[in-house]
């Protein structure tokens, strides 16, 4: 079946909020088998509301709108849906008495305007609101099961899990689909050589459906496979979906090789967590351009004070000398972004917090304090342990701060992890 | 004139992630006096695609388009561009040597599906990606001028601002409408509750729009003015135009009260590294259940070298003892988590640095660690000067870790800012 999302309202489209709604609410449907062909967005006009809610009509199955069902006079969905049925908005008792219990529950008074809120198109049928005062409808517009909620967040996503998607669910009968997902987490791969080592794999795997999500410096590939709408029951299905799709994850991860960093589709920071857990080892680390990165990003994984002990951000080289023992003549002598310094930040951390590890890096993040020998994009990476010392110069084409942090911090985790597998 | 946006991919489409795009271009074209009346979101299908593209040129002035400009399979935008204006799609020499170039720069190697992105539609204008390797181009399909960006947010951001906003400016000549912008940051009110007090805003000033743009835990909120499109010469409107938005800004800023920090919509990291430079100030951190997150915040700055000396994110209480000498007695009588505790650490790490300024953090993130007496949302900041310490406690309704260090970081800086402020 093919689905469709309309948001509505003039802070949306004008682009003073972002739409996060329709994210959901296509994962949602995602999980239902439903396939999202198309998100719209209009502001509070009532032609272009029209509009877009008969083209929808002519073109899904099931659409799910939200926002604009509110009390004020810019909340005009309702009536449009019912100008692009045909038909006229009526009281609907059943809504009405819903509205006077929100009202009752948080000891407000209900204003005139409020009543507004229970006029809903003929034939509608209301989706109940327990956390606020507008209530949804369902109703079919042109060949489209059309669900509409309001635009409040918190409000929209309990109507959808408590009530939309079992709708949708029971409206589609046992011909339900199954979905599979499965993600591969790459670091260091471009995304264009990413897609020339995965080329044939729609011929090879034509039912595995491939997608690609980069989100800086990750690169995540997501495969999925659907079981069809109908024909065999879905215990059928089920088993040849699974060995399918793990056939065709299988086949990418070797041939993106060693830039898969997890198969599971988990972060960096808790692959690295996990590796440190395994290995009952303990990790401090010191920051000089990463500027605490490193730390926020381990930290944010839940558990993470079992192995994370401290980090340095040793931004001034008297910190780095006084925290962290690195000799001033080493400084003098090479710089703070030299190999001979990250090397004894990470060997000075680990010493001086007792961790198993010690993970440092000094760098240019720019956009200033680049230099010919060391321009803006260079970082020194050092990895301590009991028995190893190892350091690696990186450089990243970037000249803007944030990015560089990025990438530094992921080519040092990931230093982290390789030699945490290694072992 | 009338923009509509288009964002393409099967990862927005299927909700995989959210279309932040969209709110960008909208609040981008809104400052060229574009009204954008809609968005739209297809995936990556030929047929939707071209069907969208179709519908966009007989609707629509502007349009700008992102996603599918990449080197891969699934990159459909150029040749269903092509299709949805009638021609076909060529080879363009002059976006050829821009992917050259890039490539060259970064010193890799050119993949044989890198050159796919230098094939145009017939008689479009590339637009140069300085940021990657896929460009930009510009059309007329039906009636619309298209622009076709990368979706990839860093690469179109610069593009939309370097070529894109200068293009529509100059396509809609003198007529073009003059926009005047300014924003007030905020911290601390809900955005219901900024709502409320900026009631009657728009009967008062009703030649200017309000919007807001929440970022958690932070919004802001934009007031725009537009001149007529067309009418009297621009100059006539400037002052006008000024006068009557900073005089909303004032009213608005009034009503607001302390929750603004900013009157000119900077970050909180910036404003407080601002107030550190005039006040000759420098600045050390210790930073327990933030994780590395104030440092990160402040580091982003450029030129935050200047005041930012050391931070120490000393999870371990060990960590606590050796590097800020916190007394083991105050950890086992009062806890990691308490005014005892993060005083000590405030002033230790002042101390050791050598800062103007020591601010510290210790609380519970979550989701686990909470006790009825110190719950998941607990936070101790502390703040040392030569004159001065000051403790104050906090507490959130978040059980998730990371909304919780998002906003035990923004207290711990607005904590500072308020004393920088009061100096």
């Amino acid at each position: 079946m093919k689905g469709e999302i309309l948001s509505t309202g003039d802070e949306v489209c004008s682009g003073s909020i972002a739409d996060t709604n329709a994210a959901h609410i296509a994962a949602g449907l995602a999980d239902t088998g439903i396939t999202v062909t198309r998100h719209s967005c209009v502001g509070d006009d009532m032609n272009d509301l029209v509009a877009v809610l008969s083209e929808i009509g002519e073109r899904s199955d099931i659409a799910i709108i939200t926002g604009g069902l509110g009390p004020t006079v810019d909340d005009l969905t309702a009536e449009a849906a019912a100008c692009a049925a045909g038909v006229d908005c009526v009281l609907d008792e059943s809504a009405l008495e819903s509205i006077r219990r929100i009202f009752a529950k948080y000891s407000r008074t209900m204003a005139s305007s409020d009543v507004k809120q229970a006029m809903l198109p003929a034939g509608a049928a209301p989706i109940f609101n327990l956390a606020g005062t507008a209530p949804g409808f369902i109703m079919v517009i042109g060949r489209c099961r059309c669900y509409f909620l309001p635009g409040v967040p918190r409000e929209m996503e309990r109507m959808l899990a408590a009530s939309v998607i079992p709708d949708i669910i029971s409206f589609q009968g046992d011909g339900g689909a199954i979905t599979i997902q499965k993600q591969l987490s790459l670091f260091g791969l471009p995304e264009a050589r990413v897609n020339d080592r995965l080329a044939g794999f729609s011929k090879r795997f034509p039912s595995v459906k491939l997608g690609m999500l980069a989100r800086f410096p990750i690169i995540f590939v997501k495969l999925t496979a659907h079981s069809p709408m109908d024909g065999l029951p879905n215990g059928n299905y089920q088993a040849a979906l699974e060995e399918n799709i793990s056939r065709a994850k299988e086949w990418a991860a070797a041939r993106l090789g060693d830039s898969v960093f997890d198969v599971n589709g988990r972060s960096m920071e808790a692959v690295v967590g996990d590796l440190l857990i395994k290995n009952s080892a303990t990790i401090a680390v010191a920051e000089s351009c990463t500027g605490g990165l490193i730390s926020h990003l381990l930290t944010n994984v839940p558990g993470s004070s079992d192995y994370f002990l401290f980090s340095g951000v040793t931004y001034a080289n008297s910190a780095k000398m006084n925290v962290l023992c690195v000799e001033k003549e080493t400084m003098d002598t090479f710089g703070a972004v030299s190999r001979e310094t990250v090397r004894q930040m990470a060997a000075g951390v680990r010493r001086m917090s007792g961790a198993t590890y010690g993970l440092a890096t000094s760098g240019i993040a720019g956009p200033a304090g680049g230099t010919p020998e060391k321009p803006v994009g260079t970082v020194w990476v050092g990895v301590a342990s009991e028995k190893r010392e190892e350091t690696i110069r990186f450089h990243s084409p970037f000249n803007d701060r944030l990015s560089n942090k990025q990438i530094f911090a992921m080519w040092a985790l990931d230093a982290l992890r390789k030699i945490l597998t290694d072992l």
